[in-house]
């Protein structure tokens, strides 16, 4: 058995978050790995042939350590549960010059990836939208990685904690891109979304299990902030969205660069997520039902040809509410700056105290 | 003029929250200015001869600085637009052996609190639920108070620094209560909502004003983190609401203590405030009007009766996110041992980061 060790070995307490769908890629985990802190690549979307090329493309780019990130399969819906919001977006299609997708239900390759990770292990394996079994736990942790599990309520934080989870991450509402609670229910929206800085004091409270801070930081402070709060290290993923290491798309980058308010929303994918508003969000939130994935197939292909046109207003803009403080820095560069400016910020705050 | 003395030369960074309707008396600012924070009192829903009297009667137990916090009034809503929703609360209405209150609108004595506090000013003067002109500003500091302003988003702050504000209260969504910015719009209930980490980020990198850090700390841990991300302090309501000195009900008391999921509700004010989920939140919520204060006085005499009668399903059940790690602790001891904590959570951080 292993104990929390990676936390204790990284020079730096920040982790990067995992990016799926583009931004993350070997590279970017890599820069932030060699920088002292933890690189993650995020399994999620890709194949298991794929995900095999990538840890290994990292791997040949730093001596640091490395996690990825899996999703949890859900259940599918009901059949016909997306047909009325097909319908819906016919025009927003149209627009985009694409046709609807075919809205389907898949496990995200469940198996083959999990069966990847048990065989070559990296030194974390880290869960989103669920809470695995502990038989997924034990076989993670046997095969010689840390089992980390995304919790976004204290239940969740219990129920990771249950089944044997080695750190907690716990997501604030503040985040960029979907949530990473282990159910999207809409009758509870108006009930969930704990606040970052909430949600550590509540999961502190209860377990002695390490966290690891994730929602809405992008600067330093905020790095200290999640420290003082008792995490062991602090997640950012938006703050990496504009490296150049980073895969992000163009126009995501423009909009992740502009002030611009940020929305939770089901419109893109079936699946709570914030992203940046924009003409399809604003149009589609009300309407789009909990259907994950097959809302993300049903608008693949007009999401697509928006991002090749270039056209913001009917792509998925995934972004934290901080998305306006982040810059360009080559992801170690940004590493060392988050450092030091926790550090003085740190050092402030004590004087401020005594 | 005066520049920003309170901050600087109180003992502990910490300021009570207004707690309006009842929980802040003049004992409880009393002792946490005698512990070396800002005690605050609440002018909203005082008469400006009770206000005066509750601020000489703070005076007398403490030698310390206090606050004053003045509700910015709004505007009536249209005529009618409470009729629906005070048909619905019939049934409400009678489960609590009450009337349905007469929907009415006032400015909550704004002019006659506003002379009060000019005339004899505290340390401070707060303002919640608007921006108040610059006029009345200059005349607030023109009389020896600091003028502190109360913000939940960036484009808030950047208007509050407009006029001339010596402070910002930065607000996140974490907040129990009503949430303390300039509107109130439904139509943006999905899209506002910063958490308080995420809020500091942005408004410490727009304005150089010191900023106050509220919502959902309950624990040194917070205050420390809220100091971490810049905050100069950081103002806690919850927290005190069990201590001996609030004016707390029982039945408040009681449902803050245990674990219970809180939501953003206009159900018994007409105004988006947290609260912990009861019956009358659940079947409200969805129906209730943006129409402040009419609702609150449509819904008083029913809230009265249920808290009269220990009946928590029917009252507003205000509290922060972290309200179940609250203690009975006297507030002077409470600030004591937040201080403390708070000490070794910057110390536990920094050496994280070394």
């Amino acid at each position: 058995m292993i104990a929390h060790v990676i936390l204790d070995r990284i020079d730096v307490p920040i982790v990067l978050a995992p990016l799926a769908g583009g931004p993350t890629t070997p590279q970017l985990a890599a820069a932030v790995s060699s920088a002292g802190g933890l690189g993650f690549l995020a399994g999620g979307y890709l194949s298991a042939g794929a995900l095999r090329d990538q840890i290994a493309s990292a791997r040949a780019m730093t001596a640091g350590p490395l996690g990825v990130n899996l999703f949890v399969p859900g259940l599918p819906t009901a059949s016909g549960s997306v047909d009325e919001y097909a319908a819906r977006l016919s025009a927003a299609a149209a627009l985009a010059g694409a046709e609807i997708g075919q809205p389907r239900f898949d496990d995200d390759a469940w198996d083959a990836k999990l069966a990847l990770v048990l065989e070559d292990p990296v030194s974390v394996t880290s869960f989103t939208f669920g809470c695995p079994d502990s038989s997924v736990i034990d076989a993670v942790r046997s095969a010689g990685s840390e089992a980390w599990v995304t919790v976004t309520t204290p239940a969740e934080a219990a129920q990771a904690a249950s089944v044997g989870a080695d750190v907690l991450i716990t997501q604030g509402m503040e985040a960029g891109g979907h949530r990473g609670g282990f159910t999207d229910d809409p009758a509870v929206d108006a009930f969930a979304g704990f606040g970052l800085l909430s949600l550590l004091q509540l999961v502190a409270a209860q377990t002695e299990l390490p966290l690891v801070a994730a929602g809405g930081i992008t600067t330093g402070a905020g790095v200290a902030s999640a420290l003082a709060a008792g995490a062991r290290a602090a997640q950012l993923g938006t703050a990496f969205l504009r490296s150049p290491e980073a895969g992000t798309t163009q126009v995501q980058r423009d909009a992740v660069a502009r002030p611009g308010a940020t929305a939770m929303t089901r419109a893109f994918t079936g699946r709570l997520a914030r992203g940046i508003r924009n003409q399809f969000l604003d149009e589609h939130s009300q309407a789009a039902p909990a259907a994950y994935p097959e809302v993300h197939y049903l608008t693949a292909p007009l999401r697509a040809a928006a991002r090749s046109a270039g056209n913001p207003e009917l792509v998925n803009l995934w972004a934290g509410q901080t998305h306006e403080l982040t810059s360009e820095l080559p992801a170690g560069e940004l590493v060392a700056r988050l450092a030091s400016e926790a550090r003085a910020a740190l050092a402030a705050a004590s004087a401020r105290m005594s």
